[in-house]
């Protein structure tokens, strides 16, 4: 009973291995395919028609964290199984975030930018407050980096149950009371309805002057225009953010220029890093497939991540 | 018995206050006095002269990890007890070499020079071979903070005795091979006779292109010419170097304006986050002295460090 399934748009060498390794068959889409591998580059459009086309597509694997872009096909199609690569790209997303709290806290941006020498600056991580907002493979992999610095760690999450590791864990009801106290506020949250805008003008006015921000998760998340004016008038200490609103953030916008910015274009996960982290996922959900047992990295349709 | 202690140039506020939590009584230099606490600035021939005239200064308590620019003193007063930050500091420093090393691998550096939206690029520290040459205070930090990522860490020492959670320990004489495998090199070392041009053209042509230097110690340990011409050439991948040689590196320098470089001005550790530090020890030094205590931080003259 070796399942079926499609790679595509094309048959990239590291799937194909993946799903030979998981018991599986690689083929063109027919009326037997069991399962889909997408790569990124399939449009919504395509993968519909293909949806509608072949009822027998008990399972798709799509290929990022994040899969807001399918978001609407998800919710016409909630009967297949939809997977994605949550949970499973902690490793190089945490870390970057990790790199980029480091390098705003202690100033690492700014002496990138300098042509000359210039005088001892910056802040310590250690025994800071840090609020991180989601508790998903980034936002634990996130804790448990930083955790080698401080043990001040809130982690603000939908469900209500404790986060191993955090100091406090909080829902959003908390999110307001923990920002006043905040030192660094992560975003590692999925994008959904609930967290966009989460931190909006009024948020921003909870931090302290001497807050930093990091965004490692989907730029909507934040009011960018709320934030440029909190950064200009020296209101928030500074913000590094691997993805913006709008993404990519055009050719000068004042974010840019903003001494207290670091803008990275989305890189906490490169093609490279999720490469064989995607596939190690495939060829267990392949396997999985073939068995019966629980697919990992299932989409929650209704919550959309 | 409370020791008499003198605190200079200036008696600062919280080292006084730590000499008294420690026992002591602070007064200026007398015949009384026991032992000197420094801050920076207290020239050499200030010191010389105080401890010329004041044979019963058993203790002089020296403001920063390294004593380099105390050693011929120390050579001509080995009777007294010599004690410096080492092993204190450990902390801020080893979160600035972490700092550093994600920047430079997950190019944090590059990003923050932008003006414009890039494409996704670095390298995850995740299960590389890091070498720390180093293995005091700050060299046993950077072991702890990069053990989150890799298991593979060669620690180079003086001593043979393996330093706990490395991979392995080596002394010089293992230099040169794990230089040949490293993919980052960390210099944590003291400031020696020995350490002086550690990593030379020679060694420098050891490290694969992939490679990336990273000196948080003391400028002097890299010859800058090679390295100039290893990172201009691309035989190395990328170089974040707190301190220089010379320094302060001199507006115009071909460091600063190579691409694969960054450069920060010895701010590894801050005078806000070694204030506290450095107050602990003196709390605990002047303890162990009116007590009879071994004191910490003590300077093996002979090995200048």
């Amino acid at each position: 009973m070796e399942p079926k399934i499609a790679v595509l748009p094309e048959p990239r060498g590291d799937l194909v291995s993946a799903v030979q390794a998981g018991g599986g068959v690689v083929e063109p889409v027919s009326k037997a395919t069991r399962g889909l591998v997408l790569t990124e580059g399939l449009d919504g459009n395509t993968l519909e028609t293909l949806l509608a086309e072949y009822p027998g597509i008990a399972w798709i694997q799509l290929p990022l964290a994040g899969v807001d872009q399918y978001e609407d096909l998800m919710q016409r199609y909630p009967d297949r199984q939809w997977t994605s690569g949550k949970g499973a790209f902690g490793q190089p997303v945490g870390e970057f975030a990790l790199a980029l709290i480091l390098a705003v806290l202690r100033g690492v941006d700014a002496f990138a930018r300098a042509q000359s020498w210039g005088s001892p600056q910056g802040t310590s991580l250690h025994g800071k407050r840090v609020v991180i907002v989601g508790a998903g493979g980034v936002g634990r992999e996130i804790l448990r980096l930083v955790s080698a610095f401080t043990e001040h760690i809130t982690v603000v999450r939908a469900h209500p149950e404790p986060v191993p590791g955090a100091e406090k864990t909080v829902t959003d009801d908390g999110l307001d009371e923990a920002l006043r106290d905040a030192d660094v506020l992560v975003l590692a949250a999925p994008m959904t309805a609930e967290t966009a805008r989460l931190i909006d003008a009024r948020r921003l006015a909870l931090l302290r002057p001497e807050a930093f921000l990091v965004n490692i998760a989907r730029g909507p998340m934040v009011d960018t225009g709320a934030l440029v004016a909190a950064l200009a008038e020296g209101r928030l200490a500074g913000a590094a953010l691997d993805v913006t609103d709008p993404q990519p953030l055009p050719d000068g916008h004042p974010l840019w220029s903003e001494p207290r910015a670091l803008i990275t274009p989305h890189t906490g996960e490169t093609p490279d890093m999720i490469r064989p982290l995607l596939a190690a996922r495939v060829e267990r959900n392949v396997r999985n497939l073939g068995t019966g047992f629980p697919l990992e990295g299932r989409v929650d349709v209704r919550a959309g991540y």
